[in-house]
Parts: C-alpha cells; sequence; structure tokens
C-alpha cells in the first residue's frame, strides 16, 4: 500500500497589508453592513454586492446610524461615510478589490456558490474571509478553485463595535492566508484570536452558547425566569467581563495563590450539579495548562494587583451604566 | 394509612427593615469582610466574629482598600469605616445585632454547626442570612431550633462592589423570612433575585459554571488556550453584558422580530456541537416563556431602540476599560 502525499498548499501570495484601499463587503445585512461601516471608518474604500433591490437604502441607514458612534471611538483620516458603491454584479463589486469580506445568509450552499463566485472574480492573491458563525471553512470551500485564500474570519455583533475577529483556516487553506488575514485585522485595530484548527461554534460563541443552553434548561425547568437569568449577569459576573475573562476572574477569585489554589481548593465544586454540563477531569495537565495561562495572562501583575484593576473596572462600568439608564428614562 | 400532616412553618417576625441599625458578620474573609465594609458604607454598625486572631487586622486591611471605592459610588450619611469591633466569642457579636450575615468558610458541618450556634444566641425574629455559594439552607439548617429564620443571602465577590445577591429559603424557611431579606438588601441597595426554589449553584453561578466547564473542555482539547478564552469574552460578548444579559442579547439578534423571529430561525442551531451541553427540546412552551420573558424585559422599547442602548454601552463600556489600561500601563 502506497500512501498519496497530499499536494502541497500554495501560498496565496497576497499584497502588503497596508497597501489595502478597497475592500469588496459581499452580502451587506447587519453583518456586512457592520463591516462596512467599519471599514470605511477606518478610511478604506468598500464597494458592495447584494442581490436585494433594497440593499442600497439598507447599509446607507445602518451606515449613517453608525457613523456617530464610529466618530466617537475615533475615525482614521479621510474616512468618508459616502466611500461605497453598492452592485448587484458581483465581477463589479471584486473588480479592484484587496480584500473580500462575505457576509451572506448562513445557508451552507449558498456560502460554497459564493465563495466559488467571489473566488472566480477576485484578483489573483487576494485574500477572502467568510463571516461565518456556523459552518467551517473546510466545508465552505468545496467548490472553489483557489481554496488556499479563503479564511473563516468571523467578526461580533455590531462588527462596528465589537472589537473580537476569530480567524481560522480551512483543511485547504494556505498557512500563509490565515497569517495574512490576522495580521489584517490588527491593523484595523480588531482584536484577533487566530485558531490553530476548526472547533465548531469557534470560542466565544462555544462559551455563550453553553451558558445560554444551561439558560434555558432553567427557563424549561422553572427554575429561573428570562429576568432573573439577564439580571444575574448584568448585575453579577457580567460587571467583570470586559476587564478580566471567566478564567482570570477565577484566577482572582483564589487570593494570593491565585488559579493554582482555586483548582487545589474548588477543584472537587467541578463534580458539584451545578451545570447539566459535565465537567472534563481535573489532570495534572489540565491544571498545569489552565495555571500557566493565568500567569502568563498575570504577565508579573499580582492578585492584589489585579483585584484593584479589577475593583476600578468595576466601578468605572457601574457608573456609565447607570448613567445611560438614567439617560433613557429620562 | 394516615399522613402526618407538616408542621406549619412560624413567622419569625424580624424588626423593620427601616429600624435596623447594627449588624452581625460572622466570619470575616474574603467575602464576609466585603459584607461588613459593604454595611459599614451604608451607615450600618458592624459586630464581627472570626476565630482567627488576624482577622481584625486583615478586616481592618480589607476595609480601608475598599473604602476608596466606596465612597467614588456614594457613602450614606453619617457611613464611618471604623464602626466595627471585632469578637472571638460568638454571643458577644450577636449581642443586640438585628441581622446576621453569616460567611464562614465553605464546609457543611462547619457552616450546619455554626448556624445552629448562631440561631441558638441571636436575639428572637433577627434574621440570618447565609453567604454559601454551595449549599442549600435545606442541607445547612439541620442542626439549628428555628430554621423559620435562615435564609440564604448569596453574594458576588466583591460584595461592596457587585450589586447581585440571591436570596433562597430551605425547606424549613418561613416565607417571611424569604421576603424581609429580599426587601433588606434591597433597602441597602443590592440588585435582588429572589428564587422560587433551591437549584444547586443557584442562577450566576451556574451559567457561570456552565461557561467555566466549556472553558476548561476546550484548554483540554487544546481547542483554545486560557489566553484566547479570556479575550474571546473581554473583547467580545462581555462587552454587551453589562447593559443587557445572554437572552436580551438575543432577542437584538432576532432584528426587528426579536426573540421570537431568533428562536424559529436560528432553533435548528441548538442542536449544532457548539458546545458539549445538550440543549433542551425548543418545546412550544419554552419558546413561549422565553419570547414573553423578553418582552417583559424590553418593556416596550423596541428592538432598535434597544440596539442604540446596547451600542451606547459597548461605546462607553470600551472608553472606561481603554482608560484603564492606558493607565495601569503608564
Amino acid at each position: 500500500m502506497t500512501t498519496v502525499p497530499a499536494a502541497p498548499i500554495p501560498d496565496p501570495q497576497p499584497p502588503e497589508v497596508a497597501e489595502v484601499t478597497t475592500i469588496a463587503c459581499v452580502g451587506i445585512g447587519t453583518i456586512g453592513g457592520g463591516w462596512a461601516a467599519y471599514f470605511l471608518s477606518r478610511g478604506y474604500r468598500v464597494q458592495a454586492w447584494d442581490p436585494s433591490p433594497e440593499a442600497g437604502d439598507r447599509v446607507r441607514a445602518l451606515i449613517d446610524a453608525a457613523w456617530p458612534a464610529l466618530t466617537q471611538l475615533g475615525l482614521a483620516e479621510g474616512a468618508d461615510p459616502h466611500a461605497i458603491s453598492v452592485h448587484t454584479d458581483l465581477a463589479e463589486a471584486l473588480d479592484g478589490a484587496q480584500f473580500v469580506q462575505e457576509s451572506a445568509p448562513e445557508v451552507l450552499e449558498m456560502k460554497q456558490q459564493l465563495l466559488a463566485d467571489i473566488d472566480a472574480h477576485a484578483a489573483p492573491g487576494v485574500i477572502i474571509a467568510s463571516s461565518t458563525s456556523g459552518y467551517s471553512m473546510t466545508e465552505m470551500a468545496v467548490d472553489a478553485a483557489s481554496p488556499e485564500r479563503l479564511v473563516v474570519g468571523h467578526p461580533f455583533n455590531p462588527p462596528y463595535l465589537i472589537p473580537l475577529v476569530e480567524v481560522v483556516g480551512g483543511e485547504q487553506t494556505s498557512p500563509a492566508a490565515v497569517a495574512w488575514v490576522s495580521a489584517w485585522y490588527e491593523h484595523l485595530g480588531k482584536s484577533v484570536i487566530t485558531m490553530d484548527h476548526e472547533v465548531p461554534g469557534f470560542i466565544a460563541n462555544r462559551l455563550q452558547e453553553a451558558l445560554w443552553r444551561e439558560a434555558l434548561h432553567m427557563v424549561d425547568n422553572g427554575e429561573a425566569t428570562v429576568e432573573q437569568i439577564d439580571r444575574s449577569i448584568t448585575d453579577g459576573p457580567g460587571l467583570r467581563w470586559p476587564l478580566q475573562g471567566p478564567m482570570l476572574t477565577f484566577h482572582l477569585a483564589g487570593g494570593p495563590g491565585g488559579m493554582a489554589h482555586m483548582l487545589d481548593h474548588f477543584g472537587p465544586s467541578l463534580k458539584s450539579p451545578w451545570t447539566r454540563l459535565e465537567a472534563p477531569e481535573l489532570t495534572e495537565e489540565l491544571r498545569g495548562a489552565v495555571v500557566a495561562g493565568c500567569d502568563d495572562e498575570a504577565d508579573g501583575r499580582t492578585v492584589p494587583e489585579l483585584v484593584a484593576q479589577r475593583d476600578q473596572a468595576i466601578i468605572a462600568v457601574r457608573q456609565v451604566i447607570e448613567q445611560l439608564r438614567r439617560g433613557s428614562a429620562a
């Protein structure tokens, strides 16, 4: 028996990140339109494609609604909310574009066809990113001639305000394309998480989904109301999470001993029936990975220093939220 | 066969909420000390009990560290950070107290013994709340002579900054005691969730725990690093959660059709392998409860209005967090 060696994945050789001036947005609903608003705010020219005859008016309204927020966060020099053209012809929208962001509806067959069409029309070397939240690029790229340049770039809603973008390639994606698109989003000011391999739901949505399913079970069983679930987050752990994520939060819960103390002390509670999700075995290896990860994140800051930073953040966040609530009630 | 009727639960007849001036804090570690700082900031006198000889110095340091934050959030008239006495004799700490907050370590036998002792020494009618995060009052109250006045009042760390308190009684707790302690915490300015029945982990910790376990699985399987998990929350959904909880977040994701549209459209994704936690069946009843709950929370605000409020909150939260990060890096 002989093994056929896999063909090497070609490097698409994209343009320099800093040389990009024109972006194609394929699909300009809530997500694609949000991307368009963001790209405009960063000073790029946008060529949009959307089959709907109302797409132009809708994206205009979306950009106009988003612009004050984008201005508040700071526009790039020369940013122009009108530097966008809307096309119903795909080749026209892709003409001259040096990067493509696809944000079509979450229908696999549609994504497969559209990515193949984009690939057929985009200039050689141009990277094509998909906003998909539900599919892997391995599934979506099956009909494309150059899957090496197709990458997932999954934003969060609204893409012009939430910094997170999750980047991951498919089996046929070139590592150079993954690296390029990560560098590109970072150049745009995004907070980029580059994943090594495809995981359904990526990272943030997996975590959100676990919480959401537990919440649905609680409503289903009469254990909590919708309002109680929401308030348990907004007035509880939700106040800590904009500064410190769930891991670092528990690092602080361990006191001066940090995550190591926390796991040794509260490890047994992993077996408590506090959620319907079964916990992994707390092996030495897992313990070590979590402790080392928290130490990396703490980056020399002691637990008391992190606590002081958390407390300042909670106060500041509470104050801005209370101001906004008073304002909207007035 | 005859059924022995359960003895009626007596009403403990606590004092008027507004008449409370003196509080006993039993156990003054991180949680109990945090409660003490909060009670002092609200203008109460605190009598603390702790068996550790260092407890007095530790709680002094904790209160002094917390006081600037409490001052920033606004002190009650006459609030005095020194209006606290620390005792090693339990009866002395309870003498004259009109409310008791127990915050001993999470060891069931210790809690059972301590709650029985508190119950034996506290004046009649005084309500006794436990900060437990892990036990039900039904389990903890077994040795107490008057379980009708024992209630769980579960805070979040740090109790002087996070508004949430979860309140739930045990099988022998008087509904009047549950109502009293809810009214009392609200009087103190807390955000109170009163649960109808005991659920392991209460609400916020169940939700947190589902997310935490999914995160541990991801680390265990090499699907994400600790840093990626934290950043996926801080730079992603964590920015939305201080204003709008997970339910209302998805209400907005449904567009103008809100949660109803969201469930009808994305309901099938409940079956996607986006977390290891199995989803409940999306029955008409569950759908109805979730949609009605979101409508109640929206309280007449349209989805575009909620979106505008969310966007303002994200901008404000991002700005304060970025300011704090720049400040701590300086």
